[in-house]
């Protein structure tokens, strides 16, 4: 029996898998991954690999280990995750009333008895908030929602009446990219929502 | 106390507007609304104009009601709800590999002890497919899921695997453009989602 293993501790990531119909397990990613470079897009590739590639070496025989990351980029800057509630009140502050990026990179690694394919992809999403005032940000990051999350938000939690439109896939601001990483897995000849997979 | 009214008989846009923390009744119009004109804007414009009126027309006193209907265009036919399996399916082959469009139109009627003001407006979000085969499309629409859907599919539902990117905002192609309905209504002074509303 062939094994999908998710390196990712994040409930978000492990339920849209879920949602997808496709059987796995988890092993998060330890340890701390060292940021290389300064486009987004090639971070968040980064990171995915280290997370794919520290948990396939703790595992054996023929598996599939999806990594992932994800970051928000405003004018330019990389925004990770809040450090405390004012620092999600003065990120939100910046992102209401303008539009900011979403990176996602995942790498897949693909481990037979022969060989050992690795794929990395990112995609972008733009997110556009309305106008918000800081009354509004306060009662939001009092729910504790921010805290976890890259930019201070979920996008499918209670901001999401904030999200005026955004252009690009909607489960890059998730967490995961799940339709083009199924897609790309079928490109390369692997059904990841098989029966073959525990 | 002033009452909200959702002039539909939606699951999901009931789901939307409570989730948005708006307290609304549900009086669903009823009669068969009179399609006119050819511009998808135009027809989701009049369709929630007419629920609107028609639930306002039948109800007393200081109200909002809103009222909303939502259309798949594409390659500019205008596509509603599938009339059986094979229409669901023949229609989920036609979007597969492409861009379409899905409007909502919304109106809102604001009718207070002196006046009644009613503002209507629509969104268009532009959906991608990745490609679909018809097995994959044969086994979505055995789900029963796309039967009453306008454009035959759920973009919450198993469908949404095949998403390859939204440009607009996702809850229009759900049914229900709710930030921007909040965001209008805010615009009027009215805050939609205050406990003044039963």
């Amino acid at each position: 029996m062939k094994r999908i293993i998710l390196a990712s501790a994040s409930p978000r990531r492990r339920e849209l898998l879920e949602k997808a119909g496709v059987h796995f397990q988890i092993i998060p990613s330890q340890g701390e991954e060292q940021i290389t470079g300064e486009d987004p897009a090639q971070i968040v590739e980064d990171l995915s690999w280290q997370k794919a590639a520290q948990v396939a070496a703790k595992v054996e025989g023929e598996v599939i280990v999806i990594g992932s990351d994800t970051l928000v980029a405003y004018e330019g800057n990389v925004l990770g995750k809040p450090h405390d509630e004012e620092d999600a009140v003065r990120t939100l502050q910046m992102l209401q009333g303008h539009t900011h990026q979403v990176y996602t990179g995942v790498t897949v690694i693909v481990r037979s008895e022969s060989d050992e394919i690795t794929k990395t992809f990112s995609k972008r999403t733009d997110v556009t908030f309305y106008p918000v005032t800081e009354e509004e940000i306060r009662a939001y990051v009092a729910t504790g929602d921010p805290m976890d999350k890259a930019g201070s938000y979920d996008i499918r939690g209670d901001f999401s009446v904030y999200v005026k439109e955004i252009c690009g896939d909607y489960n890059t601001v998730v967490g995961l990219p799940v339709s083009t990483l199924i897609w790309e897995m079928k490109q390369m000849g692997i059904d990841l929502r098989s029966e073959d997979y525990v």
